[in-house]
């Protein structure tokens, strides 16, 4: 590391230190490929006997571009790391960055004080675009990273539309009404009469959308409260919302929860009460990622390819940064289609 | 953003257009905390205006500080999101970071490719230094930082030393052999005496070294072959190596498990044999994170705090970029207690 006062090595000293030429030295400091493993150990070699500290600037102030995208998720890291959905979204979108040479950096959000310090972050240059995963509906990231230029994809469709006279929000999403309407008229083919629904939070366009669907289904234009609750995507509020929903009299004899998880804590709190799954209540799910097979019924859930849809995230920032390959994919929003999978929970 | 071909706007071009001094917007572009909200709105305004891209070259050349930290674990994401550890872990570091307003940076790395690309990442200058968690014997991580000087501080004591006349690596840990003493000596207190071992990678410093402490219990200089099987820390693992375990014969009536996801897969696949926990096998883990207090039966593990080992890593890296406020904190390795927490498994 340099001493404070001294004045830094430049790159000319590094080339002459390692004997090879400045560009050789630029490519090894900015992380161009291609600069042969040998000669690249030599510049390093040079680069920690003098003290030089490589930095970004160089590079950015010729190509303006970092090689690296943030993956910001709106939630705690609680939320983040017991929810298999952000593992495989992020598998996808590490998946398809990395095979354009672009680092993922996963940078998660919790309270209001992070929100400064990201948004100084965004707008700092230090990447070159970011995907925004699992915003809710006041969030001010969008605006963060509108106010800077920042290239941005979101996972799910925004519960906003653009300013008047600009381009609307790149996202991708699945048609979450459609997959809720064939989770409900399902239980109805099953000959269940009381369907309840555990949503997710409803300032999250997917949870609304999916209540949407339920109550298309049924043919409702709002929601008998006595067959509603609400979790908060996770196995313990899924739960507490059974439990609610059991007080109600006379009980449910199915319920559609928002996403597996909530679904899975259905379940426990129907063994707990000396139900059946089927026979008493059908529980059908959302999302059919690992947890839906593996649980006691496996559970009847509504299939999005979560990994594919990272991956088609990732794509549309590729292709908005001017990095996409082949037959360029057009740059708006992709709705990818859901389907039921039908196991033994109804 | 800008065009293609178009002279890029400058600072003062965007300081003239929101009337505030060249001062005001270089704080605004740099995230220099301190700036009104109302200011660094009209300067946002301005930026996005006139398509002004805002990089951290200025910040960095005057600086060389960049105010983010690089989180590196060195494991796929299947594994970094099915275990508590690493959540609490980065729960921890982030707190200790944001405090001082430095922005965490989440980089996984799982196949060969991921670790060139990560090379160059870090050896742009992108960051101010590294965390680096769960590595591997052989892992080439340390001396990719320490070929470009970026302070390094490591989650567990590294498998190697430092080159002769340096200073060692910077790492927190638990003291494993200590807490596999106390688990395994608890079981022989109760009368246990075929105690089985299930191991987690031992390329891994804190598998070696809790079948070190298993040994030292036990009074051996190596294992009984019939009473080890090697988990990989997941409870896939763990559930694999109790049913190699039981396969031996006469079967073991305790397993000390490296850790709580691979006690947790030992007592599935027990109740799967019929036997019971503790009257036919005895099941004590290690790492006391939530899963073990909600196992059925609760287990018996060894207690390291986990969140705390993560704040103490950002303190000395903070420390190690003189950033650390209060009382300096000596740099050097910090080993923490480990603690047998007794529960119905044993």
């Amino acid at each position: 590391m340099p001493q404070r006062g001294r004045v830094p090595p430049t790159l000319e000293a590094v080339a002459a230190h390692a004997g090879v030429s400045r560009a050789t030295v630029s490519r090894v400091v900015n992380g161009t490929p291609g600069v042969r493993a040998e000669l690249r150990e030599r510049v390093r070699h040079s680069v920690a006997a003098l003290g030089y500290v490589p930095n970004s600037a160089a590079r950015s102030l010729v190509t303006r571009r970092t090689g690296a995208v943030a993956v910001v998720i709106a939630e705690p890291d609680t939320r983040v790391f017991a929810d298999p959905f952000f593992a495989q979204q992020l598998r996808g979108i590490g998946h398809r960055l990395a095979a354009h040479d672009t680092q993922l950096l996963l940078v998660l959000l919790e309270g209001r004080d992070d929100y400064d310090r990201v948004d100084r972050y965004l707008a700092g240059g230090h990447v070159d675009g970011a995907l925004m995963l699992s915003l809710h509906a006041e969030d001010p990231l969008p605006a963060m990273a509108a106010a800077v230029g920042l290239p941005t994809v979101f996972g799910g469709r925004p519960g906003w539309s653009g300013a008047a006279g600009e381009p609307g929000p790149l996202y991708v999403d699945t048609d979450n009404r459609d997959g809720a309407r064939q989770a409900v008229r399902h239980l109805l083919d099953r000959g269940r009469r009381r369907i309840a629904v555990i949503t997710g939070p409803l300032d999250q366009t997917s949870a609304a959308d999916r209540l949407d669907g339920y109550l298309d289904a049924l043919g409702l234009t709002g929601p008998d409260p006595a067959l509603l609750a609400t979790g908060d995507f996770t196995a313990a509020g899924g739960e507490r919302a059974m439990a609610e929903l059991l007080a109600g009299s006379p009980p449910p004899d199915a319920v559609f929860a928002g996403n597996d998880l909530m679904a899975s804590g259905a379940l426990r709190t129907l063994r707990a009460h000396g139900l059946r799954v089927p026979a008493d209540v059908a529980v059908v799910g959302y999302d059919d990622l690992g947890p839906a097979a593996w649980s006691d019924p496996p559970l009847t859930t509504v299939r999005q390819d979560v990994r594919h849809m990272g991956e088609l995230m990732a794509e549309l920032l590729l292709g908005r940064l001017g990095l996409a390959e082949g037959p360029t994919t057009p740059l708006a929003p992709v709705i990818t289609p859901a389907r039921l999978v039908v196991r033994d929970s109804s």
